[in-house]
């Protein structure tokens, strides 16, 4: 069995905040680091570019899943395009294929993924995101729901989830 | 041109409440009385089944959109089965293809359908949300999410938001 | 249980041929008249839209399915617009929601539509395909590709299928 | 840019020849020496199942785009398994994610293969493919449709396809 771990990072992507391309940065490094796989919706803007670009500057793979059937937008830093030509739809791929998904900042791709991902009884780590968020998330799924205050603590949850899992 | 009205219902299918099935079986009466179509998840469970039994009852015509490749668990009072053997990436297709959504409840697949709903540009109605997801919501989309506190008002909003779309 | 009988008419779009349009035409309205549900894809070019057009010159009900995530492209004679936004993936969605696929010309979207069809276990009636197509898919499939000479053979097949289904 | 260049590599599961799987191994083997980046459906069987161990017996990456939302039927020599839960709808995004797609035997699922990537202006090269089939595809798409007598061929026309589109 060869199958790599992959961490699927998700965020907005236009709306991403200063701090949310920070952080989606540096989680890509410290992701890359582990020898993990990231995985990214693959866009070249926000939460998914910069994911990518920090998990390249640390010499690892990264995978982007894309709704589109080209690569016209496609993030410089992604070294495996899936084209998914599915829209939004590919966000159900994104959290299926991942073994964990870190949601680092939030708009409304992100809240279906969110969802997407605990209905698939997979864990979710939310980065900065909104109390409201928090709420809602903790009261579907408290199990399965992870609230991290910074990517220290995020890779801390990572780490000790995929003990329990694997 | 044909094209006819269609009123997506949304809504928890085994986790519903007995206050969301009444209220999905009224929605259904009263959207087929319009003479718009009703469009759901299409199994045989919850708020989706309850919506179109409404919706028979009132000799309207109903749309399921299944995740299934079979229709096993298709509700019976459903005319038309879309099989689209995509799983949970059927809820795109489900807001994608209704005029206006209705959230009838609120579980994971409807936090999701909401959120993709609001992506795509489309007014959604949440009838007996959460204050969280109502807030969360709201602060992403305020002029396309409608809050109601029965169905009596969700109708009339329906009725509102089509003056202002057609 | 009130679920009605769905053909659906699969062909080319834009290089339909004249036979191609006038058949599926012809099709959709005989379809119409045996009050079964017409689907198609759903676009505004060749024989979606020509048996869109027969099946609502005889008063019949037909659904479309969409690759796209607007209804810009929608044949003005279908009725449900289902919008998947997921591009020629959803070749898959109208073969498994039709109980009988009838190929009235040939494509190459059409052909991932019969290969998809019969690999999904649904009777196919080739109308006017080539000799190639007619013997690649028979040896395939020989108990489920039919093979039809003109629109009443066509009719006569789907009739004597549908009382082997039901 | 980082993109690496994908093979994609399609043929029947369960009804694979020996000659297929034989074929599918070696070509794998040669993919994966040439550097590039192994494609194929992902499952525990047939050709998919051959390529993925060629590849990986020679050091390569492989992907794998699964029908389902779980592991159980991965092949082991998958890499990289994204899991689409789409079933037969994820065959789009096989050819769409290759740079090239090599048909390796046939079957209903390779034949809606080869359509759609053909549809999607992708080379394919049929090896050892039926008569019917290579005279099918090629009247549709001459100038995308590449006919090989053995793997030597295939790998041969692989690299000249590569050259004249990067």
């Amino acid at each position: 069995m060869t199958r790599k771990i992959i961490i699927g990072v998700m965020g907005p992507g236009d709306s991403a905040t200063e701090i949310d391309i920070k952080n989606a940065y540096e989680l890509g490094k410290l992701i890359a680091q582990q020898d993990w796989i990231l995985l990214t919706g693959g866009r070249n803007v926000g939460v998914m570019d910069a994911a990518n670009k920090g998990a390249k500057e640390a010499g690892g793979l990264t995978i982007g899943i894309l709704p589109s059937n080209h690569t016209k937008n496609v993030s410089d830093a992604v070294d495996i395009a899936i084209l998914t030509d599915l829209g939004n739809a590919r966000n159900n791929i994104n959290v299926l294929s991942s073994d964990i998904i870190v949601a680092c900042g939030i708009g409304l791709g992100t809240v279906s993924e969110i969802a997407l991902a605990l209905k698939n009884r997979k864990p979710v780590i939310l980065l900065s995101e909104s109390p409201e968020s928090q709420q809602l998330f903790k009261s579907f799924a408290p199990n399965l729901t992870f609230i991290a205050v910074d990517i220290q603590q995020t890779m801390k949850q990572i780490k000790e989830i995929l003990e329990i899992v694997n």
